[in-house]
């Protein structure tokens, strides 16, 4: 069989404050476009489908609108798991009467353990796990870290092989070995107990992974990520997107890029040099700046907005701390604000005024204080 | 045909701070047990499923888990629509799945000219709606109020009436001539521009009504409100709570009461009369208490608590401001501050420290003072 592997969708993820939900159907309409030009047998979408456990409005409307059109539309198969940025619980909202129209979303490690079969292949389908919840699965306080977890889960899952299929494992974590791309999961600690090592997948065909944004973060022949289908942070500027197809009998694995809607460029050079509009195609475009000019020069940001209106972080190679930190701080701040006034607005059914929002910024930077 | 007429679930309420979650199961169990026995042809529910628009987790998997058992355990068709209280597009997630197994769940207005037709009745599933949702779906600003509103969807949805069927209407909106509840819904005005007369819903052989949560509220022979199934504030506290069981052919709707899994009293008396334990299977009940001491008695809600471990308020007939307001006022703010901490760790994935929910709180109240 023949399936189409991706993940870390994130619908609803913005870049600082530009959202992305119509990048987002553009990519996906690629990915839909070589589903149906490579005629896979069933779409695998590895976790991270949202990117907050609690997504907006217009985030719900659209993931639900892109499986609606590959599964009941286009009658693909899918195959996906709740990642470390969903909500199982939210998620899970449907899932039986998905699995009616071949839609198999697994949001609980119970469920991990009872295959998917499709054709020659087997999938089991693990979706993000804490290892209390293995633990408790397997009545046993001695699993120590994610490797043992993991372990013990691979074996648990070879009692249900059947021998004469392909196994693939569809899961979200971080595999050792792999690099660490900086902004996408800050909670990960590289090597440590949270990894697992790609020996304990040996039993398997294929491990379709997610978690990791970039592709090119594990160099094995068969546990791969697909990686994010865009770019979300300035820190994935230079990776290439796209999905793997992989064919089961005989096994292979192709990479299949994805054009990007709006690109993040480096820039670097003089404010002179940069002061000048990119071409037309381009100026919607993504730009993180760095200045190389000594001297100051008031009001920069907005200067350079009237050439590039969507910077997401402009940094000074000589007076680097300031004008950094203050961007970062703000981002910082921003996020939870954002969720605050979006989590207000949609519970009160009006926005905050903006003397609410100016106490409700200073109680929040109070709050993150508190934290460290 | 026979169905079953629900409204007003409001799974994941709160009376002041305990949770009915564990009630709503029960009551469900009750609805489930009488559908069953009197083996309807489907069940219809009138909005407001959720209690909020941003319902917890815990709230989210018990209300998946009630519709799944009626739709795809005990195979009952179900009719469904949002209220005000639910978010149409989180609610409206996986409709479109439902509607394979005979759910149908209508959460757009766009929908509800699209009749359901199950067996000799054509049902018209219209959401909760606000004025100028309707003024767009016929692009037309001259409309007034709800009223005129309403006037134009039942003609429009009178083009599709099949003559051969009976016509039934599943809505959720405040009925003219109904008697408001104090505490149920806040934003009514009565007869005001908010209301719908019943002479526009003529046309319809039944009207399933959700919204109010007094069935009484309405006295008419075709145009009901079910109420809700549970009551789920003091002023509800005399409310006999049930569901219809309606026939189309020939035309009956009879009523069927369901019990309280913990009732509401409404105690009254001097304190030296009231401070005995309840008999055993009313001691988990929930106590509204009006004290008609003269004399300050110290400490006296925790006093009382010892007998009636959930008292949802409690009044002094002669200090009757001072008590009362503060215990109103701690409602007010404790509904935000609960909001906000469940929101945080949903969303951050650990609760908050005790230092950031004061600060949360003191946010909070200053955010609310601001409101006024």
């Amino acid at each position: 069989m023949r399936f189409l592997h991706t993940a870390d969708w994130h619908i609803g993820k913005t870049l600082n404050d530009f959202s992305l939900l119509d990048d987002q159907l553009a990519t996906f309409k690629q990915i839909e476009a070589i589903a149906k030009d490579r005629q896979v047998d069933a779409i695998v979408i590895a976790g991270d489908l949202y990117d907050r456990s609690v997504p907006n409005e217009a985030a719900v409307k659209l993931l639900n609108q892109l499986l609606q059109e590959l599964n009941l539309a286009d009658h693909f198969p899918l195959l996906a798991i709740s990642g470390n940025h969903d909500s199982a619980a939210r998620l899970s909202t449907g899932t039986d009467w998905f699995a009616y129209q071949s839609f198999f979303l697994n949001t609980n490690i119970n469920d991990a353990f009872t295959p998917v079969t499709i054709k020659d292949t087997q999938f089991f389908l693990l979706p993000f796990f804490g290892i209390q919840e293995v633990r408790n699965y397997f009545n046993d306080d001695k699993i120590k870290n994610v490797n043992d977890a993991m372990a013990r889960i691979t074996t648990e899952m070879g009692k249900h092989f059947d021998p004469d299929k392909r196994h693939v494992l569809v899961a979200h974590f971080f595999a050792a070995g792999s690099k660490r791309t900086a902004d996408s999961e800050t909670l990960i600690e590289v090597g440590g107990l949270s990894a697992v090592t790609t020996d304990v997948l040996a039993p398997f065909d294929y491990v379709a992974l997610g978690h990791l944004h970039n592709r090119n973060a594990l160099n094995d022949k068969k546990v791969k990520y697909s990686g994010s289908p865009m770019k979300f942070s300035v820190s994935e500027a230079k990776q290439e997107k796209g999905v793997w197809i992989v064919d089961t009998a005989p096994f292979k694995a192709e990479w299949v890029p994805l054009s990007p809607v709006h690109d993040i460029h480096l820039l670097k050079g003089r404010f002179a040099e940069l002061a000048t509009k990119p071409e037309e195609a381009l100026r919607e475009d993504f730009y993180d700046i760095e200045l190389t000019d000594q001297e100051r020069i008031p009001d920069v940001l907005n200067k350079l907005r009237e050439y590039y209106p969507k910077i997401v972080s402009l940094h000074r190679t000589h007076q680097a701390k300031q004008v950094q930190l203050n961007l970062s701080k703000k981002r910082a701040q921003e996020s939870p604000l954002d969720l605050l006034t979006d989590f207000y607005s949609q519970t009160m059914g009006n926005d905050l005024t903006d003397r609410q929002k100016k106490w409700a910024e200073k109680a929040l930077t109070q709050i993150m204080k508190g934290e460290e």
